[in-house]
């Protein structure tokens, strides 16, 4: 059996590792597909990422928590302006599933509508394990970032300057 | 290092295993990325299989012939109508690579003007190994077909009724 | 001669269904073809229903209302990026028409631009035939909204359990 | 219950308005949808009429064979370059259906695949009601193609000089 | 050696004239490239004019401040929604160049990424010198604007009545 | 008064620039927009030139032969998939034209329904002066190609190896 999680990743946090884990350990699945949602979008406040960068600190931090990246099905998906289409969309790029995983009301909504089953994944930590919150952090310089993600996607971000980017982008043309 | 393997897998045939297998084999990469093309497209007599179906068709086959899941990276990719584009769009959604394989000519030029080396694997069995043939043989109920595939391709293609997709869609409206 | 009204009607009330008695009560249209803009949109708070299901709320009030649907042409019509374009676009995918009914400022302002009469119809209680007021009551839980949309568009949104959609989306994800 | 009868109507000629008419006749609908494909095309040899004028002269011909203009919905759809996604895109496009009816091969399988009940209506003088030959008469300015459209759909064509726009667009550039 | 200046020119004003007038004096440039963004755009608040309209504006201010035109190539840019693959779009749409003159932050730093070099011409009172307020005077009927514009420029804006466009958009459907 | 001369230019070749200058030699044209037409496409046979390589390309034959390049303006569009709708679209990207210069059908037809004037330039020498002859010299490594073009337009395309691109297009992948 294949579940699907999804998400934007901007960037992936401990939160979403930790409900990965949980996926894994407390349904049937044998492999989870990860939908890195609005693919084509990067270099703004809110999605600062490309989807490949996405996908490394991924990778990354599925390996520094111990989870077997062969059972893991990684896909950029790329915004359709059409909700009602949108898991239809889904359906054609990914290898088929059966169980959903996600806490967003839209998503939920969507594949219940479709005739999906949706399981919410327990939300842990969620005033601090929260991309909003840690791109704050960024902009304003604060280092506690590198508490929210795994050890690996820190080092990655600084690698690649990915809080130089969001503080680039943020400047104004005065 | 990473590298990247370009096809759209319309199916997967051994030709593409064998050559994906001869990468690992033959070069320093620890990691493939294999990108699924013309992902949008399916159920149409040169394009028959979603890009889900053609993942799920090469995970099988990767399987089959033993190579590590988790070192290869399948990404599917809609098609971009801007040639000049296309490999910075493929920047854009893949992990960062560092060697091409592929012997498309048009995908070789794009990526050598973007800068990239580009490694011809060897072709094998063009004659048989080649998706077109595969294709005609389906159309014509041959089921030498599945010489041409590993076996678990083949399970999975009548599994859902591909040959018999391609049958129907080639059918007139008399 | 045929005339055309357009809005997004989400939903259709009674403000619009009025309107468009006057507009065959006071002008010479033989027919009248109905837009239905944002045809791709739905499942957001601002714009909740399907076309499809737009589609069927006018053809039941229009039908409540005593309106014959022989001489109505309900048309969706997807958004296109490019005002400039817009009207010629309507062109392209609709019969025919001399005059437009609207009374919003940028519509009315781009058919003027290319040359066509326009005709506001008179505006009917505004305050309370408003989809925007509608979509709030809903959120709301309040039936009042049950009160600004022909019985048989209240039923019908009753059926697909429309305001529970609404509901739904605005959750959040905790 | 509601059908849906699918084409691109370049013209709608003889065999259209009669499988239309069969349709009513046949099964137990009480309206039908009728969907004008590649809604977008025009001014070609293959698609020479926009989704208006198609629009106009299915309105025409329907009148004029007696078909009740009430029942009938006319959607123009425009391509979606998914055909793996198009039936879900109708759906978001159009009013709730029942059963399909269609002899392409291709709109056949994808609405079973879907799970849709679809129903071929019979061919009818397919030598001579044939959209392609109809537009090779005009090419060759034989006036024949008249005795295979309704007669007020031959004079909205003359009216609007839609034989000249084929042949002008047939035209070279010395 | 060739450069290219990015602006949207809602409308072009003294501001953006006289930076030009900089990057031609101040720098080895013997061509420049003024890339019209957001082509697509017109008839909104934020984007009122045509991409059409805002080459022939700054073609007359170039003139009015005595700027070669042969020097001076213009080219229509519409948005891409990807904003990692932005700067190859524009390598493919324009003539080669080597250098880039940009204040915006977002520009700028898409453009260094890719390893261009970015030079900020001087910001010339940017108080005034700016499109967003000269929009805010028009919509106050404030005939201060035309100070902000070249004279040519202001002309041209009412003789297309500019100005009642921003205004009628602004407009409430009451 | 402005013309608007259209084409692909893959590549401009004599043809084309002298119906250019017959155009300012023969009518009251004070400005010509040339519209370098499928903009978004490069890398195949049909269309082996970027369109920012056409710009160039442009510049220098008009530079060659002496026509005022203060007096041109020379616009990319991107190809819009509906024909009915382009001369709107060109209308949104291009400053106002009174006249247009096309011999090919269709740009002909489209712009006479609409209500343009449109002027036939004179065909010369169109047995070499051909932009499909051209490539098809080039694929045979004939270097006749470089007669038909200006001397500087073919030192441009040697300059890119235009010539190798198209030959390495042409390969395949045995």
């Amino acid at each position: 059996m294949r579940g699907v999680f999804i998400g934007r990743f901007q960037p992936p946090h401990m939160g979403h590792f930790l409900a990965i884990k949980w996926c894994f350990e407390n349904t049937d699945i044998e492999e989870l597909i990860i939908v890195v949602g609005s693919a084509q979008r990067s270099h703004t406040i809110k999605d600062p990422f490309t989807a490949g960068e996405r996908i490394e600190m991924l990778r990354l931090g599925l390996k520094e928590l111990g989870i077997d990246l062969g059972r893991v099905i990684i896909i950029p998906v790329p915004d359709i302006a059409m909700n009602n289409v949108w898991v239809r969309y889904l359906e054609m790029l990914l290898p088929r599933f059966e169980i959903v995983f996600s806490r967003n009301p839209l998503v939920v909504r969507l594949f219940e509508e479709y005739g999906y089953k949706v399981i919410k994944p327990p939300s842990i930590k969620r005033d601090v394990y929260m991309a909003t919150y840690i791109r704050e952090l960024m902009l304003r310089s604060n280092q506690e970032w590198m508490n929210y993600v795994p050890k690996s996607v820190a080092e990655y971000i600084v690698s690649i300057e990915g809080h130089k980017r969001l503080l680039d982008i943020a400047g104004d043309d005065r």
